[in-house]
Formats: C-alpha cells, structure tokens, sequence
C-alpha cells in the first residue's frame, strides 16, 4: 500500500510550526508496512489543495490529510475536500451533539462559529473527536482512501490510535514479504568512526538495508530487512544486530524509540538504585528528562540546580576553597557536588554536572563547551571531561545525553572512556 | 520569488526525524519575503529525486535542498543533482582541504569514504562547510537557483546564514508591495474565546490576514499585511497590533519568536529581581528554561527538584503536618514550598509547583491535571490552582508555561485569572 502525507497550514509553510504530525504518521504507517512515498505541505489555498489532492490521488492508496479544518475563517480543507469528490456539505447531528456536549462539559458557550464544523461531505464517514470540535473525514472511493484530521496534534493522535489504524490494519491483507525496521541508538561516537567499524558495508549487510542517521545525541543505525515470512525476517535483524553489538554493544543504549533518559530510569528501577542529581551548567535539565516517566519518583529521590556558587556551598556543602583554587568548572568541583547530593539525600548513587555552555564564560583553559560530569556510590567518585562546542542549547542537550549515559555505564559496568 | 523546499532522508520519511530543516528554511525565506509555495519530504531514492527535481524546477526560482550528502553508501544526493543537470563530479581541492584540516584539528584519522564528499558536480559553486565534511552546492541556471545543503541541522544552519540568504538577499530586487508579518502569543485563553473577542473578523482586518494557531503553549496570532510600502505596512501593523491588544492584552506575553522563559527572564534583569525556584511535578523544567539563556545567573539563583517529601522538609522546611494535613499537591504545601526556597536563597521572588501530572496519582478530589502554583516576595503569597488534562507530557508543559505566565503577571501587576 502506498502512502502520501499532505499537512496544510500556511504556520507549517513559513515556518511557524514543527512539522511533528507528518513525522508522527509517517512513523505510524510505515509501523503497518505502509510504503510512506512522499510527505507534502501547502498552505491554506483552495487551488494548491486541488492540485497535489489530484496528483497524491492518483499515485497513491491512501492519503492521509491534517490541518485547516478549525472554525476560524483560514480553515477550508473541509469544503475543498468537498470540491474535490464534488460532494455536497451536509450538518451532521452526531458531530453538532459532540460539540455541544464539549462545550457543556467545559461549562463555556458554544460560539456560532464552532456550529459550521458539523457540516461535512456527503461522501465521508465521519471520526468523532474526543479532544477537540473538529471531526475527522474518512473517505473510501475507487478502491482507495482519504483520511481527513484536525492539525491540533493530540486531536490527530487520538483519531489514528482510536480509528485510522485499526480501519488500516483490517484492510491490509498479506503480502509475499514481510519487512521489518530495527533501530539501534548510539551514544558517544562518531558516525564515520562507527561507519568504519562495519568493514564492507554491502558484504555485511547481505541484501539488508542499513541508514545512519547522526544528531546531537548520538547516531542512530537504522537496519531494514524484507524476507520472505515473519520469522525470516525476524531472525535475519537479530543475526545483524548481534553482528553490531559485538563491535559497537558499549555505545548502544537502547532500541527505536527508547529514550536515555528511559533507558536509565528502567537499569535504576530494576536495580532498586536511588539518585540524586546536583545541576550547574544544564539547569534541570537532567531531572526534568527523568521525570517525564511515570514511576520516576521511585529513583529520583531529590534534584538541586545550584547555579550559583552559594547554592553550591550552603546546600551541597561544596568546599569554598576548592572553587576558589580550581574554578567553579572543575574536575574537584564536580567530584564534591556528586558527593555532596549523594549525602544530602541519602541516594545509592549521586550525580553532577558543572561546565560553560557559553556563548560567554570560556577562557583559554576552558574554552565554551568544557564539561565536567561526576558520578559517585559507596565506593567513590569517578569524574569525566568533555569538550563540545560552541553553541549553548546544542551543548546543554550533549551534556544532559552525556551524564545520562555515564549513569548507564556505571550501572553496567562499562568503564568510561579515556 | 518563488520558492520549494526539498528534504531528502528516508529517516524524514519513516518519521524517525522530526524535519526541523524545512521548519526553519520556510522561516527564514518568509523573512526574506520569498513565497514558500512548498514543502516536500522524499526518500533516498534516485528517481524519486530526480522527479522531484523536474516537477520543482519547472514551477519555482528557488529550490532548497537539505539531506543526503553524508560520507556513508545511503547518500545519493549529490550525484542525482549531476545526474539531473547532466553535469560531470570533480574533486574540489578546497573540499579536500577543508575535510582534511576538519580531521586533524579533531586529531582523528580520515576515512576514507570522508574523501568522496569532494567530489561536486561541476555546475555547481562550492559553500564550504564549517561544522562538518558534506560541502554545499550552489547551482544557478537559466534565471533560476537550486541551493543543497547537508541534513545536519547546525551545518545545515551555517550555511543557510552564512552564504545563502545573503547571496537571495542580494538577488531580490524591491518589488511594488511591501508584506509584512507579526505574530503576537498568547497564552491562559482558548481560542474560541479569543476568536469570538475579535467580533467580525474580516471588518477588523480591512484586508489583513490572519490566522490563529493553537497549542499547548498558548494560540499565536498571526497577522500578515500586503502593502505599497514599507511605512505603510509597518503602520498597519501597528494599528491591528494595537486594537488586538485593548480587548487581549494580558494574554498577549510576546511576539514572533518570544519564549516565555526568555520574557520572564528580561522582565527580572531589567526590574533587577532575583528569583528562586521550587519545582515538583515540572521535575526541573521550569529552570532548565530560564536557563536556556545567557545571561540567566544574573536572576536565578537557584532551583530545587524537591519530588520526594522528605526533600521538601529537609530542603525548604515545609511542615509535614501540613503534608500530612492537605497532602503534597495542595495550595498550603505550594504556599509553603514558595516561602521556603525564597527564604534559603535570600532572592526577591520564590516560585513553586506541586500537582500530579498523571497517568497514576489521581483522586476524585484531586484528578490527573490538578496543579497548584504559587508565587511569593516581601508582601507575601499567592496560589493558583489548575486543572489540565490527562497527557503525562502535555500536562507539564501547559503546567511549565502556566508558572512562567504568573511570574510575567506578577511582575507587571496583572492580577491572576480567578
């Protein structure tokens, strides 16, 4: 089955907007083995939204639309849509209920404007929404689908979990391959370095489909393999991705869409391990990635983001003299702030970070970028120094990554490098 | 000038990659007045390219290309533009150069497959990269130009403010109208209710545009004006901004590319108030925020991630009757929590936020979503309670904007929503 994705939205064109939806749904489908061809966006123009719904119609199976069906005057997807299969528009009683009952429920006035978003064409079954007025459209004609959804990404969310992926699971039926996507996220190495680790690509990837795919916090592997069944296909990435874990296992911190941050609070979780984290340079950061789990008040016992030297020394009881003599941003400094944490709140482990993300604060010694992490037990106090670069939101992400890749390691046991 | 955004990656396709690269292009041609006609995501497939290429040279002067010139066998980029402009590869010696200076600065050892990303198509004028080996190319033919960077977003970046909008800005001569955009933010409002305060929208406009663009920040307002010149639009602009802000204005906390954390942040240094934070539920996200910016020392002293109880005692001296009494997600432990990490800071203002952000912890009195915030300084205390939803991540969020917003208010003296 081949797949487009129109997103329209003028906010989308210029920039206004990321465009998570069509990264969203393109994740979603390809999930269904649905070959996602081509993601396209235009603005809310009747002309544009005629011209690419003839072309994707065309060349495609399935189409999923998102944006411009809101109650405000910029909204026309519904009524092109309409143009489109030259259907008319018809008030639909559940949608109007469903709105009114909305609005009861919130305890605000319906406003006339939101009365105009139960009319919807003849043609389309509607998708009830749950989190907002707008309903979804879904439309099957000539052996093939469109599926309208509101751009609000929880409203679309909602609509592909609850109705157009089940609808799309039922209508795929069997095919002569099976294809599967293996994700492998490394941490704390280089994309040509690990390229060069793999040696002849092609001869060890044997018909496998293999993508690298570098940012900020880390490269990830992406492996493709079509065979003929399930299990084939099942044992031919598990063949490779030992094959990989065998030179690179030490960077790998997780599958597909894991986490870091994850990834740790499920190693301290089954552990049974306790930690307090003491921030400088990353502001919260750390703990806020923490926290974003639910459970993770079972291993995050406490957080202090000491910005300021006195915060350092009145709650981590950090030694005056030693920032004094080694700099607020130092090996000695972060090895008291882990210990210091760890005392405080009576934690298994303690971990720090203090470092200049810039653009101001480098000197010749530590330039922007110098980053010292701490991480300390029962046993003592490792700490580790980084060099990254020059910009500040770019090194606060490489940083946070860092640390919570040197609490994974140290639960692990792997020694951290040199 | 017309212009078409192409990003290549399967990564983009598949959505394993959020296209930020596209988010910012649009944005910044926008600025330039450049006309976004589109937006398209393809994957590293020849013919697909090459398609693409056909259909987006024949309908625009401008073509911006980002992704598939890394150094590994699934980039196919630069030789498919060759092949498209029938154009011969030849090995830049500044490329060569560049890449090889990159490797010994970094005291790594070149790869072999990095010397590959020298060769450019002929056609083609080089824009050096300096965060990364993959060159640039810049190919102008027959009145029209095609730009194609590397999909790294921060070489993508270099490139696009270093070489390529100065070369458009260059090449855009004034035409006979002037268009000009504002978007002011908003946030604490939905938008029905603002939409509904402007009355009859398109009399308001008298030939404006605008749009409205919820999500879980707040609803932007976004205004485009098409005037003879630059006085005039600015003037018009003006007005509208002016008129919106009589019936909206406590809303309204910034405009364009504001941040609330950076609003927040210039409102304390230029008052010269320091602030301290006590963060429960937001588990650091409220100060790792503010600390975004440089500069941030200056007003935050200091952040505590207080998620356990005993570190709400131990740290900020909340009485454990009170815990005991009201529970941890009260306005009495807010109240507390606020008084408390003033006090150990010595800073002007004390904020703190306590609530269960779910998916567990809820309670009929107080369900998943309850949040209470509280803010203090010299004169005293205030709480307000909030009730978002069910979303874990949504919720923090709305609850991290929520408290940025009372310290903006309580700042500039506008009184909290009852």
């Amino acid at each position: 089955m081949k797949a487009q994705i129109i997103t329209i939205g003028d906010e989308l064109l210029i920039g206004q907007t990321l465009n998570s939806n069509a990264t969203y749904i393109g994740k979603v489908l390809t999930e269904l083995q649905i070959d996602v061809q081509k993601q396209v966006v235009i603005g809310d123009d009747r002309q544009e939204i005629l011209d690419e719904l003839s072309s994707a119609w065309a060349k495609n199976d399935l189409i999923i639309i998102t944006g411009g069906l809101g109650p405000t005057h910029d909204d026309i997807t519904c009524q092109t849509i309409a143009e489109f299969f030259n259907a008319e528009l018809e008030k639909n009683d559940d949608v109007l209920t469903d709105i009114k009952e909305r609005f009861a429920r919130l305890n605000r006035t319906m406003a006339q404007v939101n009365e105009s978003q139960a009319m919807v064409p003849k043609i389309a079954a509607v998708i009830r929404n749950h989190n907002g007025t707008a309903p979804g459209l879904w439309i099957e004609k000539e052996n093939k689908i469109m599926a309208v959804m509101p751009g609000v990404p929880f409203e679309m969310k909602q609509m592909m979990t609850g109705f157009i992926l089940p609808k799309l699971s039922e209508k795929i039926t069997g095919g002569n391959t099976v294809t599967k996507r293996l994700t492998l996220l490394t941490t704390g190495i280089a994309e040509s370095t690990l390229f060069t680790k793999f040696g002849d690509v092609k001869e060890f990837l044997q018909g496998a489909k293999l993508a690298f795919l570098p940012s900020q916090f880390g490269v990830k592997l992406s492996l493709t393999v079509t065979e003929k069944d399930d299990e084939s296909a099942f044992n031919k990435l598990n063949e490779l991705e030992q094959k990989i874990r065998a030179f690179a296992g030490r960077y790998i911190y997780g599958k597909d869409d894991d986490d870091l941050a994850e990834v740790v609070g499920n190693l301290l979780n089954e552990r049974g391990l306790t930690i307090a984290v003491a921030e400088s340079c990353t502001g919260g950061n750390i703990c806020s990635l923490l926290t974003n789990y639910s459970g993770s008040s079972k291993y995050l016992e406490r957080g202090v983001v000491v910005y300021s030297n006195a915060a350092k020394v009145e709650i981590l009881n950090v030694d005056e003299d030693v920032i004094t003599n080694f700099g607020a941003v130092s090996k000695e400094v972060a090895k008291q702030m882990a210990e210091g944490v760890k005392a405080i709140s009576g934690t298994d482990l303690g971990l720090s970070i203090t470092g200049i993300l810039g653009p101001t604060g480098g000197s010749v010694e530590k330039p922007v970028g110098t980053v010292f992490i701490g991480i300390c037990n029962q046993n003592g106090c490792i700490t580790q120094k980084f060099n990254f670069g020059d910009d500040r939101l770019l090194n606060k992400q490489r940083a946070t990554q860092a640390a919570l890749d040197i609490v994974r390691k140290h639960i692990l046991g792997i020694p951290l490098d040199a």
